[in-house]
């Protein structure tokens, strides 16, 4: 079923280094791969065959959930490798490649599926996009799909733009836009939860629902990476995707089927029911803007975001953003969703956290005991699990009454080896199942949204508050849940005391 | 506050050595009984203070929680002890007790509260209550109060008779019936699991539970009980009160206030919506009795009921009930509560499941899944805590789900000394908290309700199934869940692959 020839454009670079050999690695292994199959990498340095597959192995060994063991085993699977050097420009070089792979076609006995992969800048997207229509790599008798990583697009124009490009070649069911944290297993498991288990859905929604939170905390800061993001930012690098995709898992209705389409339907459902900013205060009103200025981390001095490489020292771009996002349908009506991100915060984390509402006050126990509300945390990277904290008796105690947890901690299971979220992606874009690929719709309705706050930002420079390195952003952010009564939850790692999981050797 | 001089009747006893001793030992140790109290140890045999401090001292080093360190303070603790031989048939002794009392309350300097502690015989209730009035113990400045112990008669009309000769000494407020299933960490937990926290009231009913299962399971035989257990049996030992005292723990409507007469208040109003069983037929179509026969456990052979010590080898008492009780009230009503209890049965444990409705067959998930029903597990003895079952994706596969559990394992916690039931009770009798103490009108109803079946089953004998001891009771017992399309679930330790937790060594 998932016979593929594998093009993986990008492939000297640090994605197919890091990720996407050890994912075609582990589903090889995992014999979800078969023996059916070809990669072909291309890039535009001259490589040889032999020198492809020793940067593949050297790429497997530093990075992939197997060991490389038997030497038989991978000589049969490096095989199924073969580099060719390709300017992306030049169709010619695109028809050549398309002889290429009618050979491993026939060799492999693929069948004529194949798998454009993009790593590359969005600005190529359009050009490879035409020179394989040109070249005649889309005349084939299976199918031809086209997987591309985000960015997709810098604003709603722009996406607009490059879909378009795309769009003249590809059909949208036939384009898997990649959004990683949507093939992370507690991402994915939002929807298990949520539809195989019966006492969650009545719960789901704002007449149990206080608030909803979702932090995703980065301890890096810009690394080498500072000549892109200083035109991106937090905003669109997190929020436009990563942020609002888990966003809409969470607030979702069930869908009509379990199928891509109807999930996705829902999703961009969710997406059109975001509150939109109307005016600049509102966006003022409801986001935090910040960048992270010279800190402590651990210890060591680390520099601010303007003293970073390739970074401009007067930049104004956000290391971090919080929002409050309204989701304006019968379920949600009131329910604040907030959503943070940052760079240079103390843990690197992604949590999704659902606050219940509380008891009522001075009713029985809560007359006594400061109760605390109910939460249903899902751990999503990199510890993966689920808690739910709720009031208990002390254990040995007289009537008092404390926070205590039921967990389900993943990542303590020992001996397992969960799939990468790349692994799942590829495995489900050769299988053709786009579930957690992001539709167009869904991209332009969250640019939509992202725009408009980035625009309001842009109007004046006194909204960016700098915060410390090493420190969970600006005051500000904290300000916006007090306003509602609410306050940040700890994450993992993050207070002493709290639910902290850490991960089982394997 | 607990300023009380404790008459330990029954003092040479079982459960003065192995529960009482090390339980005021406790108390005293956490500071929860002060210093200004005395005890006095009460039996017939000759003792001298000496010898019964003595008796006391072996009895904690052997069962207490706290280790006997301090040569001084065991000292000062002692002295708090005297011993006095007494035929609780003669006034003149109860009046020279009431000498020793009083010398007692002005030495520890009490204020005249009393509390009269029958670890006896209840045929000796009506008696000693009587005396100790005629003796002129009640006429102090302070409180006096009842404690007294299983078995509260056996049947209606003897509990009715022993409660009117209590009655005649001792108000209901005095009277402090023990179930010592009420003094039970977990049990008492379930009141604070469900009303200190929000989401839990919302699913307590008929349309988001299908049924809830209580397993007070036993590995001993009857041991050197014989004698009593073979005219008492396990529905008048267990199924009576701490059967139907848990069941009404979970049935109970909220409590128009969190104190202890409100609070029992709603558990009585649970006996009285209990299903009544009409005929024999429908006693026997709702309900089981075994009696365990010859078998093995853990690989040694152990000898049937029937040829046990004291047993009438033709005996047709039951070591076995399993019942489908009903309540017949709006939350309620179509939820079967399964309850079953048993000597010789493969582990020892007691815990209660809630089984939570299912998701609908053939929508989304459970079309291509066969999805397990939520559980939310009470583990009240021998180990505590709580845990959750839901479905989630099997970690590291591709769309598989599988039952996974949230646990809260107290017993897991390192360092926790959890307090005996008796310590709590012993505790909240001499604080004059009677929550977690039977009323007479729960008692009476729960009476009530058991008499019709041991009616029924007195009829006739073909009803009594034997089974092999360390088997998890009579088939019949499963075909009761069979016919409404359930099962029982497996307790602690009972399979392989289940939720299991294992004791922390303190």
């Amino acid at each position: 079923m998932t016979n593929t020839v594998f093009f993986l454009f990008g492939a000297t670079g640090d994605l197919a280094r890091r990720k996407l050999f050890p994912a075609i690695y582990s589903l090889y292994r995992e014999r979800k791969l078969g023996d059916r199959f070809a990669v072909i990498g291309l890039a535009r340095r001259p490589r040889t065959n032999e020198q492809f597959r020793s940067d593949v192995l050297e790429s497997i060994k530093e990075f992939a959930r197997y060991n490389v063991t038997k030497d038989e085993q991978w000589e049969s699977f490096a095989d199924h490798f073969e580099y060719m050097s390709l300017d992306i420009n030049n169709v010619d070089g695109f028809r050549e490649l398309n002889t290429v792979a009618d050979r491993l076609d026939k060799k492999f006995e693929v069948g004529g599926n194949r798998l454009f992969y993009l790593a590359l800048a969005p600005e190529l997207f359009g050009s490879v996009s035409h020179n394989l229509k040109e070249g005649g790599l889309l005349e084939t008798s299976g199918w031809s799909r086209l997987v591309i990583e985000k960015p997709f697009g810098y604003d709603l124009p722009s996406a607009e733009k490059l879909n378009a490009e795309i769009r003249q070649v590809f059909e949208e069911k036939d384009v898997y836009r990649i959004d990683h944290y949507l093939g992370k297993e507690m991402v994915q498991n939002i929807n298990v939860l949520r539809f195989a288990n019966a006492i969650f859905e009545p719960l789901w929604n704002n007449r149990y629902i206080s608030n909803i939170q979702i932090t995703l905390s980065e301890t890096v800061g810009v690394e080498e990476r500072g000549g892109y993001y200083d035109h991106s930012g937090a905003l669109r690098d997190m929020g436009q995707n990563h942020m609002l995709q888990m966003l809409a898992m969470m607030a979702m209705e069930p869908p009509s089927r379990m199928s891509p389409e109807d999930i996705r339907d829902e999703k961009v459902k969710v997406f059109r029911s975001l509150r939109g900013f109307q005016t600049s205060e509102e966006v003022r009103a409801n986001t935090v803007r910040g960048q992270y200025a010279t800190g402590n981390m651990k210890g060591k001095q680390v520099a601010g975001y303007r003293q970073e490489d390739k970074v401009n020292p007067e930049s104004m771009t956000e290391t971090y953003f919080s929002a409050r996002v309204f989701v304006d349908n019968f379920r949600w009506a009131g329910v604040p969703f907030y959503i943070r991100t940052g760079k240079r915060l103390p843990v690197k984390t992604t949590e999704v956290v659902v606050e219940f509402k509380n008891v009522p006050n001075n009713v029985y126990l809560s007359k006594k005991h400061k109760l605390e509300p109910n939460l249903l945390v899902f751990r999503v990277n990199p510890m993966e699990g689920i808690y739910f904290k709720m009031n208990a008796k002390q254990p040995g105690s007289e009537g008092t009454i404390v926070p205590v947890a039921m967990d389900f901690c993943q990542s303590c299971q020992v001996g397992l080896n969960t799939p990468e979220a790349y692994e799942r992606l590829l495995y489900d874009a050769a299988r053709g199942d786009s579930t957690y690929f992001t539709r167009w719709d869904e991209v332009a309705l969250a640019w939509q949204y992202v725009d408009k706050i980035a625009a309001a930002w842009r109007e004046s420079s006194d909204n960016l508050c700098l915060y410390p390195a090493g420190t969970w952003g600006p005051e500000e952010a904290h300000q916006l849940l007090d306003e509602d009564g609410f306050r940040w939850w700890p994450v993992n790692g993050q207070d002493e005391g709290e639910v902290a999981w850490e991960f089982v050797q394997r």
